[in-house]
């Protein structure tokens, strides 16, 4: 049984022969129950076709209540145990932890060596930095580039570092794979449905951003489109979400992590620095993450926050990503995993 | 003087003179204002230099206080007047009412054939119709593409009404452009920025529409991305935001309407059928739009709302239009505006 | 039937029989309905007992599903005609229209004579004005108590306005009672319980405004509760929702008002001086109101908002409110109503 | 410096004189700064005036931007310590936990005894439980009342745990002051100003839940009131906010746990329990609330949840408690903290 069809109280026998029609006309399955005041048929059949019929514009119709989840591949149903992703040689998922760190955007090979050096020896396992950046205004720094993939590339390399990085455009995909070891889809793309199924030819992993006002649905159904197209290396990563507090950047909804846990297979991470937007709150909300069962944690680091040229204030010192690192590490031994 | 920098209490002589330093480095003229307690420093200079510079992040520093918009070109300082873009020879704005109806998306020749006879019948003036559809599963319907994109042209001819329809990927801008006579950006790539600057450098006009969760601001910033792309025929569009409220598909926020037209002179339309999701409220949120001074209303229509592909269950039908559009026509009498 | 039980997949004859029991011993019917995967119960009986069992905490079941509407004095299906609330001689809902207009507080009886006399002569019919205020601040102006009650009532003799005020403490009931025509329950007290029950045992009319984070549904609730006391005379007040915009105070849903007409007989009536926070925003929210089927509409109105004690930003000059008011006549005329 | 005024550029010498003598009149003085194109004016006095002054309403005037916090007793400026609040020998704050627990409402000597017995043993070291309960609907259960705060002392006391309810009106203060050692003020009554200075009167602790649609700026307030009638021992409670998110009853916001802190020297503590609404997102929630620095859990632990008379499905099984707190204990000892 894939949906229940609640009927109007008092239907006619006409409204029901035809609503039990145009199921069998889609080539579903109908199941008929009578009850005193009420008639409920439940429907079973295509998942796909029900999705695709607008069932409660039938008159007669009072509400329609779908019951099995819509995500195949990234459900838990069929894939019961956790996914493991492996990115370079480090493994994200099945208690080891993905530890993402380095600056907003990639500006220079000199800053990000810097950067890199720091974050490697206080335990990160992942570099960051952006070199197509998605700004609200037109006339902020864009990125860059080419220049900036390779950049980020080599300084990855030199510190024995797989690299992410976002990719904005469909049409930019070749060129970020020929790069990065990891793609990352932005908040503001999750959505971008020919942006999903781009990367979803790929065999690369993706780390794939919750949208600033997507449920936690929503992000499984975006895993879905990249799952579906044949790229099973999928990581989720909650950033925050958009709401009436205005003291932080975007509300960190942790809960996320449990709930996507339950539903499905795939790893998740937790980005504070985008959350929050404050680096005070930062480590504790990083802390958080690891004990609510994330998958690993992605931080912005900058050896100068006042010179970024992107989203500066939101990053951490280097010594304050050290220090942070130690909680992380002690907090990864409580629940079981290790960095 | 485009932003003043608060500092901390207690500032010391060092630090003022190192925010100094910073803000003359970067080309902009600082201005110092010591109070009893306070120091306040305005920053004149290049808007993209500001905007690109963390200030906050610089020891000291307790606030950064912008006063000058963002847009310049989606601003009304710069252009006081009300634009007025032309679709076909439809005008929208300065008192021109868009009427656009149509399915949610193209399904046949037949049955668009159908509904644009009934819509034109009832007076609305642009033609709409999906062919490439943003689903949020993979496995619903998508569009029938390039296909559609013909079924649309040659109706809208037939019954002579313009035809705006959703591109979703930069690649597809030239296909659609040879089809429509203007492009939707749906609210899931508002911050799609390639794909706005892609539809930025067409001469058609766009119809823009807002993110589920974008601010008024960040509606006018995505605009200003078309508009500094060189195309100038921008028209805006609220269709609701996502909050708490469970009993309709998102919250219209029709005081989006008189917020745009103080900061922007761009028009800006409603669209109440995905606001509400429900046609037992679409006419009367399409009232409220007029009396709020909206341009236009964009409303979904379908003759059996119960086959449709795609959103059926929110299309009005079409005798339910004929009877929303006369009361549109008087109500834009009271507000001085034709259709 | 009140409810539908999901069953999980492969739920055993044990949990089926186990929740048939629990069913039969809160003295419901159930109602089994084996399919080939699932199995649903459909549950008839007491919807009071039904909303007091936690049935979705009994091992086996997936989902409880909710078909019947919780407010039977509020809703629609046994009361359809719309509800008239008389103030004075002033009748809410039915066609006729709520002018209410006034100071958000009464300050001196100089300063509300003034308004008075200004909101009177563009056509208000009921006058407001805060005796006890809400204020966020424990060290903002908390309103002059008995003596502005005094004054509000004299001012609107004088006038021939019937009177309304806010009543926030339930102690304060019976000295509020002796000087009012009408109470209002403010925003951040509509779920204050006791103090809905509290007016709901007198016999003056109420005017309930919606929480910041009320549903629809939440607000027909908390009107269930004043009913459900006896007192039948509710108005209710949509004031705009919390939300992540923040160029307005709040957002105001104006769906809000169709959206209760089909569920509930009772008037709705709009305030968007509250909604919005901005004069420049509020005479258009205030004719989209009129426009969606409003029974009326509250507005903010100072002589001097400049020197108002309170929320003096959001008011209305006298001029700005009479120009508004020929607005909403034209506008109520073409809705088939009157002021 | 508490407030700087930004003029409209091209504000005439007569608008700036108005604005200065406004700001006289009011026994402030004001600090004039001309720019190029903009002045700007300091505002210096009696925080008080400011706020109750709507100087943005003055013409000329474009922004009022306020710089110091309005809080003095919750703030951290004047207080930089933690407070520690303590409830009979319990203490909350300063490194110690509170672990609160107990069913939603009390509903029997019995089967409070038998819960009471089970959280004693896992580790919790205060009872909670309602007798009066806040509920969205009239027609569902509304606490024992006094009986239920009888039931709760004598099983506090026998199991040597000091007790916490909620108190609803404030004419039950010194009712349910003779019975509990702490007060609750709910969510629902976060803003019920005569509620909080009621127990601002009364010398025992008081736990204020955040609003469903608080910001962290509101609750502090809100703690300001129960602050400036004196009583000093205030706990706040995050327990989640309304959000688009459907699978969750509410969105727990934990970054308001180092929000609080940076701001506030009040302990804050965590429900998970009312937030998620879940029971199988609970521990991980708790989990994180402890390594975000909560100064302690409250959740809800029912024997039986299918026959808690309120929110018996989000309660979590004694066992599931007793396992949570054994994870509790060993990540506050990685924060330095005891139980």
């Amino acid at each position: 049984m894939k949906m229940i069809i609640v009927l109007k109280p008092n239907s006619t026998t006409e409204e029901i022969d035809h609503i039990l029609e145009r199921i069998q006309e889609l080539g579903l399955k109908p199941h008929l129950s009578r009850g005193e005041r009420r008639t409920i048929i439940g429907v079973i059949g295509d998942e796909n076709k029900l999705q695709a019929q607008p069932l409660q514009a039938i008159p007669g119709v009072e509400q329609v209540l779908p019951i099995l989840k819509p995500f195949k591949l990234a459900g838990r149903e069929m894939h019961p145990a956790d996914s493991v992703v492996t990115v370079g040689k480090v493994r994200i998922g099945g208690g080891s932890l993905a530890m993402i760190a380095g600056p907003c955007a990639v500006e220079s090979a000199a800053v990000l060596d810097e950067i890199a050096g720091h974050v490697k020896a206080a335990g990160a396992n992942i570099l960051r930095g952006g070199a197509f950046k998605p700004r609200t205004s037109p006339y902020s720094f864009q990125g860059l580039g080419e220049e900036g993939l390779r950049i980020l590339r080599d300084t990855g390399a030199r510190h024995g570092m797989p690299v992410v990085t976002e990719v904005m455009d469909p049409r930019q995909v070749p060129l970020v794979e020929r790069y990065a070891d990891m793609f990352q889809i932005g908040a503001r793309n999750m959505q971008n449905f020919d942006l999903l199924k781009e990367v979803g030819q790929v065999r690369k992993p993706v780390l794939l951003k919750r949208g600033m006002s997507a449920t936690v649905k929503d992000l499984l159904m975006s895993a879905e489109y990249i799952l579906s197209e044949g790229n099973l290396q999928v990581v989720l990563c909650e950033r925050g979400v958009r709401s009436f507090e205005d003291s932080t950047r975007n509300m960190l909804d942790l809960s996320a992590v449990p709930n996507v846990k339950v539903q499905s297979h795939l790893p998740i991470i937790v980005d504070p620095s985008h959350a929050t937007g404050r680096p005070d709150l930062i480590p504790a909300m990083a802390r958080a993450a690891v004990a609510a069962g994330a998958d690993g944690v992605h931080v912005e680091v900058h050896n100068c926050p006042e010179k970024a040229l992107s989203d500066g204030p939101q990053a951490l010192l280097p010594d304050q990503y050290t220090a942070l690192m130690q909680d992380l590490r002690r907090l990864a031994d409580v629940m079981g995993k290790s960095v």
